[in-house]
């Protein structure tokens, strides 16, 4: 299975006129933990001016402390700094200060500051997203530590985001690079209470949110899903663990009779080695480690995080905030680059659907796609 | 860190006198579940005649099921069919039939006749290496739940020959690769009951039994450890879990203060991500898929599972039975090779190190090895 909208540069000729940006997406960029190597990532991304003919960057943070990384760095591109986003202009790395008070970097240390100032970003970048100012966002590491406090009480960026914006979704953790894409069924939760919240329904809920994101972010018109076990050998056929026969197959043999192209359950460990992957579209795995300790393991420094079922698109990197390497210049900016990448892509993706679906006669006079691509957007219209 | 005793066929010539074959090592080789690949891994592997230079091959198993599969494959090969393993030759492939009735193949299907066999092959194999018949074991993959009876109430090859050939002593999964190598705390449990088995006294011990074989198995003077963490993100500081902080790494402090060199824990998935297994002689996982998916998906078909800690030496390949492919001449048998060469490394390597610590002077003036390894032998005799 080729992933076709992974490592793909999407070109400024694809790009539809958006609301926000004439022909250009605007991208809300938070500059997660400030003590980490956000900064470093977006200074290297926009060091292409390639870049700038595809988005316009608006960079959350803080004009002194991405000045501070830029220096350290020895790097020559300046920020614009604005006061609201309304002020981004194209062609020009965009920064929305929204941080008054004096944040002091500690590079590589996890501090309490550093996460106020994290989170002050992400509050901004998310209302003005949510105020349509952007049009997707891509969020920089945070240290999940460093950020709790009275205002910030989740495991993370996308239980934080489904509270902010999901309007009562639910958020479905993916991850992409370009041999794969991974999704979560459980996310950030202790080894210890992973069995414990896995049900028939909350696995064939989270197969139909894999299955809508395929269909409509990825625009897969007959997805094919691969769901993982959750014991050592799938259970052995019960000698080492019951959960295969009594929670997850039923999930599959649900999604199956709605005619979901939905497969297993395959025990991991032979399933990443056989290479199984290459034949689904999508792998459903249990738990954090299950799913993201094979996928980093075969990624190229391409891993994206993509936060599927909210009304909004939000992606970001797929590493943490790396503080022993913080302000070394040894970061790679390429899972983040590919970040940015992908939510364009899904951006554009989801304006291509609903197109489809309001004026499909349209579509298939003015569009060279391929056939059965097509067939999908008659058959989507007919049935609907 | 560089494998050296990994994808490395030992040379004949490096082959020391053993009591049972002349300079070639006996290989006692079971024939696994007879509805699988074991037979075509056996054939396929001493199709080439150079293993026959490097040990002497005593399959256990059926002679007319072994025939059955031959003629499947349609390969050439004739086993030598004998009664004991005492009329075992070199140059051919020995074959103790030690199953005298019917055994019906039902190819990629799980049968109780299939378990029986694969139960009886192990049976007489394992008393044989007891016996002093065989050098090492080298095992083919039996179907966990075919094999099950009430001679055989055992979660996998590990636990039978811990309880048989043990002595009392505790088993060490080590998977290895060209790679890394990485060992388990848990090994075929639930998921639910690994947190619960995790204490700071079992993982100091299987540090201990990990860093020992490292030394006498692999000769690597001071090994460098790896241990990895039980929560996604290593427990997030106590937010996602607190095994990591009571449990985890008081065993590796403890392990530290006796001077092993023992480090972490580690996020698994960041561990992979980041190719951290480079820098590292082995890795220790806490449960068998965060080992296992990761090490397997990284694995190029070479793959090797050895049980560390007992006073035998046994192997198997890294998979399974591969029923879907059993007799379709499909299965690479490079695993399996690389099994029968690791398990005769181990037990040359076992052999030098006995033999170093009973004559260190000698070993200095007849061999030609590195000054760090010379300089260890020294040390070890110095404080024993």
């Amino acid at each position: 299975m080729i992933l076709n909208n992974h490592n793909h540069k999407p070109s400024p000729e694809e790009a539809p006129a958006t609301p926000a940006g004439g022909t250009l997406l605007r991208v809300a960029i938070t500059q997660g933990d400030t003590n980490g190597i956000g900064y470093e990532l977006i200074l290297k991304t926009f060091a292409d001016n390639g870049m700038f003919e595809l988005c316009i960057p608006v960079v959350y943070g803080s004009a002194k402390v991405a000045t501070y990384h830029r220096k350290t760095l020895g790097m020559e591109m300046n920020f614009h700094i604005i006061r609201s986003a309304e002020e981004a202009v194209p062609g020009r790395l965009n920064l929305v200060n929204c941080i008054e008070e004096e944040v002091k970097v500690e590079l590589g240390t996890p501090t309490p500051e550093a996460g106020l100032a994290a989170f002050k970003a992400l509050e901004q970048a998310t209302a003005d997203l949510q105020a349509g100012l952007a049009d997707v966002l891509v969020t920089a590491p945070i240290c999940k530590a460093s950020i709790q406090s009275d205002a910030f009480r989740f495991a993370g960026h996308t239980e934080y985001l489904q509270d902010r914006l999901g309007n009562g979704a639910e958020a479905l953790m993916i991850l992409s690079n370009s041999l794969m894409r991974v999704a979560l069924v459980t996310t950030h939760l202790p080894l210890q209470k992973v069995p414990g919240s896995l049900s028939q329904d909350v696995i064939l809920q989270k197969i139909h949110l894999l299955h809508q994101s395929l269909r409509r972010d990825f625009l897969l018109p007959a997805p094919r899903i691969a769901v993982l076990g959750l014991n050592p050998h799938n259970g052995d056929g019960g000698v080492l663990g019951s959960e295969e026969q009594n929670t997850i197959r039923p999930a599959i043999e649900a999604a199956v009779a709605e005619e979901i192209q939905c497969f297993g359950p395959y025990p991991a460990d032979g399933f990443f080695g056989a290479g199984l992957y290459r034949h689904f579209d999508a792998v459903l795995a249990m738990y954090h480690d299950q799913g993201l300790a094979p996928f980093k393991a075969l990624s190229m420094d391409d891993g994206v995080n993509f936060t599927a079922g909210l009304p909004f698109v939000r992606t970001s990197p797929d590493h943490g905030t790396a503080f022993d390497i913080a302000g070394k210049g040894l970061a790679s900016p390429d899972s983040f680059r590919q970040a940015i990448f992908t939510a364009i892509d899904v951006y554009r993706h989801r304006k291509a659907d609903d197109e489809a679906h309001r004026d499909p006669l349209q579509k298939l006079y003015h569009e060279h796609r391929e056939d059965s691509d097509r067939q999908r957007h008659i058959q989507a219209d007919k049935t609907e």
